[in-house]
């Protein structure tokens, strides 16, 4: 039967790559609340995609965007996966960057370019085919799915826990399976067993109560863009090491077994450098560059502001400075812990002669998957079929909070299956999603429900 | 004679006032290009004013706005001063916050409300109004005096270095004459004899191509925000004393008299830091408010950008930031060495992980004014009589950049002696002039030409 599925998948490849534009072409910007109706008619084209697959679906309401909810339960008692995916997407900005449309995606050398192609329309979308061509081929699933499809993990998935919560009996299942994360490299698949956390500040700083005049006013009062500056000096060092005190005291130290799995990665830092356009890489000293990014804690500024940001020269003091800080946080670290650290610290080196407020934004916690369960095996043995190589076993930088949420709600682990690539610019203009591993991600998910169906 | 003119002063009080309305009412915007006829309107209104007090007058054509010249010179080789003022103004913006119609002047209080009223039209008149009292009374005027009135200082008076530099000849003189700054505080008049100077640099710190998820590649490469912070941070210490070497090199200490001047001004801490809003004052340790505000140096940002500033979270790794900074200068520092060792340090503190670029902006040289010659001792007499007080000696934390041209081009020293009152509201919505400082400064000017006289 996977074969005959298989075939089916490879024959519609162009099809597929028709839906993923329909998909695209919705500006589902969870961020923006101009687009609620479009999150609205993404979510009522995703119900009727999965209605067309064989699957009853259904569009549930929460305090803020719905959550599209779907089902086929061929196999009362049977094992059961729970896929998840996100179709909202980040805001498109900076517009003038973006080569096309962020909303009318185009294909450009095997690549389909467009706001949400990566993250996450393109990779959701994945599982919605497999499991039509399964369904269209052999007239019912070899195991239970469920498919949750949010539209708020741009915005934290603000009421997404609520739901889980509330809806704990309708989505239990034996594993929640995941693509919103990448291969390690073109070729390289890989399943990414490790998460950092996340904790996440904006930091306003106000002085003078308006714009004073930097010659009448200058050296009397203190200037809230260089007391912001100063603080967020103080927050880590010249190499990126967190400055902020008790940071690292609940860092786990990487096992030997993850060391030497990271070590084997074919990685070429030169290469990796050029395409993060930057001139030099950078870190913390004494571990890898790949160390670096998935198992070292980090902290950056995301995002800052102060006084006149207009062409030429505007003399002063600006009233107030304001900037978006988050941690990047890995197991053992507890974003509630480091966030409380984080505004002691700011309390602790505010001067005097600015006030300075910490408004709690968002955070999540670090995640490991066990990787000696029998599904981690299938999702390898998935992997290798359709992607003709065993995956890599990697971490992320990124946070997926909910991975947390489903291991609390749910009791179950997360299988983090994901297809896209390190520059696929997802968050950034010119997204883009390689089509073939748009396929063999496609692929992958049909194997994966064959051999979890035994 | 100088009772006679006095007298003349006294009792014309009243028409002066209709006077000052008449100018009040041009729209003589300069920022505004739809305002090149009221400019033209005023500038030919001032011309015949000289003409009808007693002087030879013309209007200059400029590659912008006309000046106004003005003179008469009743004894040739004798003494010569050259009165400047400028009769362009800011624009009324926001027009929402005015009380009365910016250009409709009303009487309220003893005041007169209208924009232009303090900066420049207020001021500049009084010297007029002097004048033509003086040769009314006299039939002519104890001195040579030449006037010069120019409609661009709001937009950094583009061509008054050319013009000043074309008719060197013509405006020869021993000393200009400028009211355009304020007395200390009501009832204390002053003589501003020392201005700030200025270096304004834009700062440019680029990272990655694009912004970069924060999650993926944070940890690895440097972040344009938190560099540049980092490097604010360096450039001045905890009380704002600036750490770029050889920054106070050339830093003249300020002299006893002048530090026991200004200690004999009545100066509230407490009643000027709640002018200017802020929790507490700031500054260089081992210096009063009064000294760091008016003779020691400062570094500022002005503004900074970077990443995101929008609402909510957005999880980036910004791909350039910038800051615009400005450093207010005092004797004897040069603004175009500052401006050097700025871009030397810049340089030297930049990050590998980062590409740097500094923009020169603009600059300007501080100011003194010798206060031991006959001119400044004849204007603090010719204060003294008009107000009934000794003017105090001030300087000024802002930079008036034509009293530099004028000692280039012209070789000679500038007067400032300002009517206005630091509340005027100059620049904001319902800037206003006391109408007895609009007398007592003509009174002022009036005495000052007899004094000059002999």
């Amino acid at each position: 039967m996977i074969d005959k599925v298989i075939g089916r998948l490879e024959e519609s490849r162009e099809e597929a790559v028709e839906r993923l534009k329909e998909l695209l072409r919705f500006p589902s910007v969870s961020a923006d609340p101009e687009r609620k109706e479009d999150i609205a008619k993404t979510a009522a084209w995703l119900a009727a995609g999965m209605e067309r697959a064989g699957l009853a679906a259904e569009v549930d309401a929460t305090d803020g965007n719905p959550i599209v909810y779907g089902e086929r339960l061929d196999h009362p008692g049977g094992a059961t996966i729970l896929i998840y995916g996100h179709y909202d997407v980040q805001p498109p900005d900076p517009l003038d960057e973006w080569e096309s449309e962020p909303f009318e995606p185009v294909v450009k050398d095997g690549k389909i370019f467009g706001r949400g192609a990566s993250d996450d329309k393109g990779q959701l979308l994945t599982h919605l085919l497999a499991v039509e061509a399964w369904i269209a081929e052999a007239g019912e699933l070899p195991i239970n799915v469920k498919f949750i499809l949010e539209g708020e993990e741009e915005v934290s998935s603000v009421n997404l826990p609520a739901y889980l919560r509330a809806n704990r009996e309708k989505l239990s299942c034996d594993a929640v399976v995941v693509s919103d994360t990448g291969q390690f490299a073109p070729g390289m698949p890989a399943i990414t067993y490790g998460l950092k956390g996340l904790t996440y500040h904006e930091i306003r700083v106000e002085g003078p109560s308006a714009d004073l005049h930097s010659g009448s006013f200058g050296g009397t009062i203190a200037n809230p863009v260089n007391v912001l500056s100063r603080m967020i000096a103080k927050m880590r060092d010249e190499d990126g090491r967190v400055l902020i005190p008790g940071f690292y005291d609940d860092v786990a130290d990487l096992a030997d077994w993850e060391k030497k799995e990271f070590a084997s990665i074919p990685f070429d830092e030169e290469e990796y450098r050029e395409m993060t356009g930057s001139p030099a890489l950078f870190g913390e000293k004494g571990y890898t560059t790949i160390e670096r990014r998935w198992a070292r804690p980090t902290f950056d500024v995301n995002g800052i502001w102060g006084g006149y940001q207009g062409d030429g020269a505007k003399t002063i003091i600006p009233a107030r400075a304001g900037a978006k800080v988050s941690m990047r946080l890995v197991p053992n670290q507890d974003p509630e812990k480091i966030g409380r650290l984080f505004n002691e610290f700011v309390k602790q080196i505010a001067p005097e002669g600015v006030r300075v407020e910490v408004i709690d934004m968002s955070g999540g916690k670090p995640l490991l998957v066990s990787t000696d369960t029998p599904w981690f095996e299938k999702a390898s043995s998935a992997i290798e079929k359709a992607f003709g190589r065993r995956p890599f076993l990697i971490r992320e930088g990124g946070s997926i909070p909910i991975t947390q949420e489903f291991k609390e709600v749910l009791g179950v682990d997360t299988l983090l299956l994901g297809w896209g690539q390190n520059d696929d610019r997802i968050h950034s203009p010119n997204e883009r999603f390689d089509l073939g591993d748009f396929h063999k991600g496609t692929l992958a998910s049909a194997y994966l429900i064959g051999l979890l169906g035994g």
